[in-house]
């Protein structure tokens, strides 16, 4: 395969290293192809000369040795690079800054080699991508319609191959919109996860960093790599245990009700959102349907609140003295900032407040949520003739998530099979609380391969690619101790009287094995609820029926001190060897119980009406 | 004992009870206590008409039932109780509730009775008490000094025996101050953990109602049956769980540089802060010098930054309509609120959190702070005379505390011993994260007692009162599952290689008991760490040597799930006939294993030279 075929997919890269490829051929492949751009993707491609330290870092250095080694990625201009200039798309605002944000000093770290600064909605204000002086960023599959914004070149120039990823930021959609409308994965992190430390702060409070990528798990191996705690970020949160992970097992997703869903005249969405609930069920989901009006009402707050006042703290002092610098639309809205009140503020803070807690109460009946991730696209004319009110629209299901503390994967669902977008990507949402992330990405993972087709504007197919299976720590920062898995075999399996203590700790089960033929078992002496004890023995044991049950780390502590002698949680060895903490007996604890291991497990005795 | 000689201390009223007084007795007495005050500090004595409810209700009640059975208690009046009027110290914007305030609601079904609405610092601004028309509230010691406010009359109705426990309100030290100037315990708990449904706010987002009592066991017993979720409020928080308590252990606690200490001319304060520095180091602490300098810098925020524009908020209507209906010195505080623009409020956010940041880092290095409540005191004269300058003292060491989320107790350290304030009552404060207030009030009691004297204006002896051991439930709003204690014998005794285990997770030795004498004790066969296993037997058993540690709940899920088999995590027996979480050894894993009964602990054992 020639340079000029190679697709930029992780693994496609990875195996080009391994098979003698250079990072400067790479990079300069990257190069070209951004330069030859059509789709006002660029604000700056690096130079050659710019480009030598990054590349010359890596000389000699195996290839296998970093998560991202010779892995060329785009930055929105709104980020910093150091001694490259920063222009957040406003040419007048431009400064040079010596160093380069925290989350692209974590990137280089990786490897990574950054080869452009990309177009955006002026000071990342809007989700079209036309609100630029650099010129209206055009989608990647068809340059008639827009790209989606503010992150528009990040997502154009990941969908046309140009570059393997790209960070984007993402206050009301910024993240995803693009990757919806260019065929891509948007990960939009949980707030605090990627430090915004040399980050041009559009809405400070609720804003992230954002990934876009081919696929999740391009997207998680970029995520893996920038989340990491930033002191001097006051925003900045340390990485949270996932917890249960949903994405593999059956779990729960909300969908908004009929009357809440709006695809804007765009019946081809509209029927993808259906297909794509369908694909979610088929995927182990069950669908459940939730009032989406107190999420549509937070989402008012971004734009009709008070928090567009911190787009004018952001810029105040520019904007003041250069009103006539910023693009018009834009200056509309940043200076409908500086006529709030701080009592606005406040009460709009409390608004949020009361919003939240009814909003949050969705996560006690399901695991995520699926949206669309904008109802409808539109053609860049029709854009620039009603930039306002098409813009909001883009908005509907994605200004809410940061307010509301989510985390978000946007990820393809298909194309648009009719009217005059025909043949355009469009996505949908997966959406959770915040810390979920690695979650989202491997349920959107699954998505995306079940739906199937081509990555961005490439000819890759998503089958081809890897799966996002995990990060290699299994968590983002943290030390993989999420869950723990609990071996049961008595009052605890699944609709007996002791179940509740795990299902009221959020556990799941994870499978029914048997424990290896190595255990006598007894029904225990005592109740009222009956148990039963295991006993290893070196011989004449049983195999026993078990569940195996995963908890929250931090509720087992509790779970395991409930537990009255003679139990104990031990480890218990299972059929294919492995050894899972479980329910262990005092040897003491046999006498009066009555051996009952010839049931081979508690509810075959019970069955058998649990003869003494 | 005549009625009229009885303190309401809780545990005085409780005897009282038990020996045959009746609430309708304990009811009235409050009653004439109250309207015999002379001090300013009521706004309204509930009628015996009024009264009459509370106190039918509890008829034929067992006392034991209930823990705040026949607790005579006051309300600020900016918290509602039905059917009276709330004044917020306004005449003119009194308005009669329906519903009791979530708090109330929770003491009243606890038995406490409501016998007065308590005066206050108009609309809970200001510290010092003068600021009512319904008169200045006057020193419950001295009357010629000021009470402290807000919670003025809360604080001086405690203090003069009228009522057992009052409810205030503290954003800035309200309920801390009150405390400090009439020589009692002024809790203010973690923000959320008293719900704010029914009170009006001051500053909604960093306030919180607060519980003034004369002893920490007193306000321990009002805060367990007050803190109550409440799905209502959008600013509630759960109870979490209280993890390490460092009160009764060795402990580190912050103390201010000298250079950040400030006394207003004051010596005699300054020497009691010495003294109490001193003290808390008798009862086990080791002073580490902090720098408060940030911390100063956040409390400027209250009343300098955009917080104050939460006071306008709050009765916004009416101030516009009626501003001469306002007392002058709040009337100007809380218009200056109005000119805050949206932009300040979100730069003071910014600005707020990147200081929590630098302030939360001192607790790496210590448990709790210590500083004065207040570094002076004024005569009402002096106040009246320049009431915003000397508030302004007062909140020195109060105003940054919500704005950082700590948990805080204020309690008396003595007496000023000269110059015209001599005699007044002047207390200390103890601050710590959020969710620390039941360490920080059985420290507070422990220093409480350790300083002696009497409590408020009685002449009830500090020592002669209950010591604050403990809640019923262990915890607050939780089933007592803030830490685990496990019983272990071998590798993570102190000291010994598996001990870090223990320490890494903050863990604390809390006893070296010796279990019941019901075990065989073996060293297991294997390693590299060698391993014990106590194994419980109907006869032929001994006491074994173990250490009993606190493990923070959330990280003993992770500790159980490490232990290899064939050991776990049962129930071990002490020889106090007690079973604590500990280790137990499956039956198989005494094959190969060495009886080592006979030495009677692991460290023994060692120390003979481990023979096999």
């Amino acid at each position: 395969m020639s340079l000029s075929q190679l697709s930029f997919d992780i693994a496609s890269l990875q195996a080009a290293y391994r098979n003698g490829v250079t990072v400067r051929e790479v990079i300069a492949e990257a190069r070209r192809r951004c330069l030859a751009d059509t789709h006002h993707a660029h604000i700056r491609v690096l130079s050659t000369d710019e480009l030598e330290p990054f590349v010359a870092r890596l000389d000699g250095v195996d290839p296998a040795s970093l998560a991202l080694f010779g892995v060329p990625f785009a930055i929105k201009d709104n980020i910093d690079l150091a001694h490259i200039p920063t222009t957040a798309g406003c040419p007048d605002f431009a400064f040079t800054p010596v160093e380069s944000a925290f989350v692209v000093r974590q990137l280089l770290a990786a490897g990574a080699v950054p080869v452009s600064k990309t177009n955006l909605d002026q000071f990342a204000t809007g989700l079209n991508g036309t609100r630029s002086p650099f010129g209206a960023c055009r989608n990647a599959i068809n340059p008639d319609f827009i790209s989606g914004g503010s992150s528009s070149g990040s997502g154009v120039a990941v969908a046309l191959g140009h570059v393997s990823f790209a960070l984007g930021t993402d206050t009301a959609g910024s993240g995803r919109v693009p990757a919806s409308f260019n065929g891509l994965v948007g990960l939009k992190p949980t707030l605090g996860l990627l430090s915004a430390s040399g980050v041009l702060p559009a809405c400070r409070s609720v804003e992230t960093p954002s990934i876009l990528a081919l696929t999740a798990a391009d997207a998680q191996a970029v995520l893996g790599v920038a989340a990491a705690f930033d002191e001097a970020d006051a925003y900045s949160r340390p990485a949270q245990p996932l917890g249960v992970d949903f994405s593999d097992g059956p779990f729960r997703f909300g969908v908004p009700r009929e009357e809440d869903l709006e695809f804007f005249g765009n019946g081809a969405a509209a029927a993808l959102f259906a297909d794509a609930v369908k694909r979610l069920e088929s995927l182990g989901g069950t669908a459940v349907t939730i009032d989406l009006s107190p999420f549509l009402e937070a989402a008012k707050l971004l734009y009709e609140g008070p928090w567009v006042a911190e787009r004018y703290v952001a810029i105040q002092a520019f904007i003041d003295a250069h009103p006539q610098a910023v693009f018009p639309p834009v200056r509309t809205i940043i200076e409908g900032g500086r006529s709030k009140s701080a009592a606005d503020a406040f009460a709009g803070a409390y608004r949020l407040k009361a919003l939240r807690r009814v909003c949050d109460r969705v996560w006690d009946a399901v695991d995520c949520m699926l949206t669309p991730t904008a109802g409808t696209i539109y053609r860049i004319e029709e854009m620039e003739a009603d930039p306002i009110r098409l813009n909001s629209h883009l908005g509907r299901y994605t200004n809410f998530v940061n307010l509301l503390d989510h985390s978000a994967v946007a990820v393809p669902a298909g194309v648009l099979a009719s009217g005059d977008a025909d043949g355009l990507p469009w996505g949908v949402t997966l959406g959770a609380p915040a810390h979920k992330d690695l979650a989202l990405l491997r349920l959107a993972d699954r998505f995306h391969r079940a739906t199937g087709g081509t990555l961005g504007a490439t000819t890759v197919d998503v089958e081809s690619t890897p799966a996002c299976t995990g990060l290699p720590g299994g968590e983002i920062g943290t030390s993989g101790t999420g869950t723990v898995r609990v071996a049961v075999c008595g009052a605890h399996l699944t609709g007996l009287p002791l179940n509740h203590q795990l299902t009221s700790r959020g556990a799941r089960l994870v499978g029914s094995p048997t424990s290896a033929p190595e255990y006598r078992f007894y029904a225990l002496a005592g109740g009222p609820v009956q148990r039963p004890g295991m006993v290893r023995v070196p011989e004449g044991g049983a195999a026993i029926a078990m569940e195996v049950w995963e908890v929250p780390a931090p509720l087992f502590g509790s779970f395991v001190a409930g537990i009255p002698a003679p139990l104990g949680i031990g480890k218990v060895k299972l059929d294919d060897g492995s050894e899972v903490p479980g329910f262990i007996c005092e040897g003491i604890g046999i006498g009066g119980a009555t051996d009952i291991t010839r049931f081979g497990g508690w509810r075959a005795w019970l069955a058998a009406g649990a003869p003494r």
